[in-house]
């Protein structure tokens, strides 16, 4: 099984006046899942490779409200072509409910042109391809 | 023309350790963007309305640098429907280059049900309806 | 020992161009742990209390950088009087180094007059009362 | 007069779900007006010169409300030193009440050691010195 878990927990201050997270706060936690993926596969260089989101699209389930209770983020790679990749989420709540469903698309690139993925990213990617 | 301009002002903190506007922080302009519309349009019951974001999309196209300038948001309806809408967006940096496009669908709701479009705020969309 | 313990786990999107956690943020850690604090206490109302802070004070020891390991708050209440009480923090990085000391002044209140604590409120902030 | 007025827009992403301006907010408020006056006297160094936050304080005042219209943030320097420096804050709200006064401790330093103040941030502090 190549998809990763990660768990994020929410803050007070990811609610909006409308009493849950607000949906901004959603692109928050897959940023977060998608750091933390890359330490959980050793790839420890990944807050320096120079890659950029092109990117990303998110459908919202279901509201998440506030809980000391982690959120659960499901992440995988769904492609890896030559100089970008594709990452799917899944986020569900505390309470066990799909919150939201999300994908981002990412690209290598060297003075501003796009270049080919990096070997050794490519290996950390390789390793959480999920073929759907 | 039923493009509506907005100007949101970056902040230091929406910068990250590289430097510039985090990808997240994109998504926080288009929601301060799509408040301010309403506003500007004079429906002002926005913030109460009982609607909730579906979806959302964006292509990032340019990185943005703190500045002291605005930024300008564009922001239109692209379509409406019975029950939902679609609003659509352009982020034109500081110094004038095209950093994001972007679109997000609402739906109304009652009891956790979708529910048609109040009068009210169907007119405000048709007012910035921009057909493509 | 009335020091309770909160963890309160850093997100990339804490850090700034520096590379470290941003200083305003180290405020919203010490409300994180405040409000799961009075979670830990039984006192589940904490959210809904009418009580403002009137003042908080925060002394930088040393910088955080990112770690996928949480932090700790110590959270301990250093006075109870009428209608308001003082809260103290530590907030230690995930490398065991002291990286801030906070105390908040909070005040109840009832259609903008102070009033006297609720006594479901101060038997929770007594039960962390240390006397120093 | 050398107060310096820098006006910063609040976000509806600022507000909790009591429906104003979370407290921790003020504090990015303070930052980004710090940030501006630097600007303003012509001091561009200001975010890559060695100094680090070492105090702060915050007196809340008043709850700040969402509004399109900015807030007012008076900044001065109320003391320099050999090595560090006090700067002071009012927020005014868009509807003109005071809403928090504060302050900061700035520290300059190398190699984790203070050092004096550069003389290129001395005379721009000294220009918006004001005895108290």
């Amino acid at each position: 099984m190549t998809v990763l878990i990660t768990q994020v927990h929410s803050r007070y201050s990811d609610l909006d006046p409308q009493g849950h997270v607000n949906n901004v706060v959603f692109l928050d936690y897959l940023q977060e899942a998608r750091i933390r993926v890359f330490t959980q596969i050793n790839y420890s260089g990944i807050m320096n490779v120079s890659q950029v989101m092109v990117h990303q699209s998110i459908d919202f389930r279901h509201p998440i409200f506030y809980s000391t209770e982690p959120l659960t983020i499901e992440t995988w790679v769904s492609s890896v072509g030559n100089t970008s990749y594709r990452m799917k989420y899944r986020i569900i709540s505390a309470a066990g409910v799909l919150a939201a469903e999300a994908e981002s698309v990412m690209v290598c690139f060297d003075n501003d042109k796009a270049v080919p993925i990096p070997d050794t990213l490519r290996s950390a990617l390789m390793s959480i391809l999920e073929v759907e």
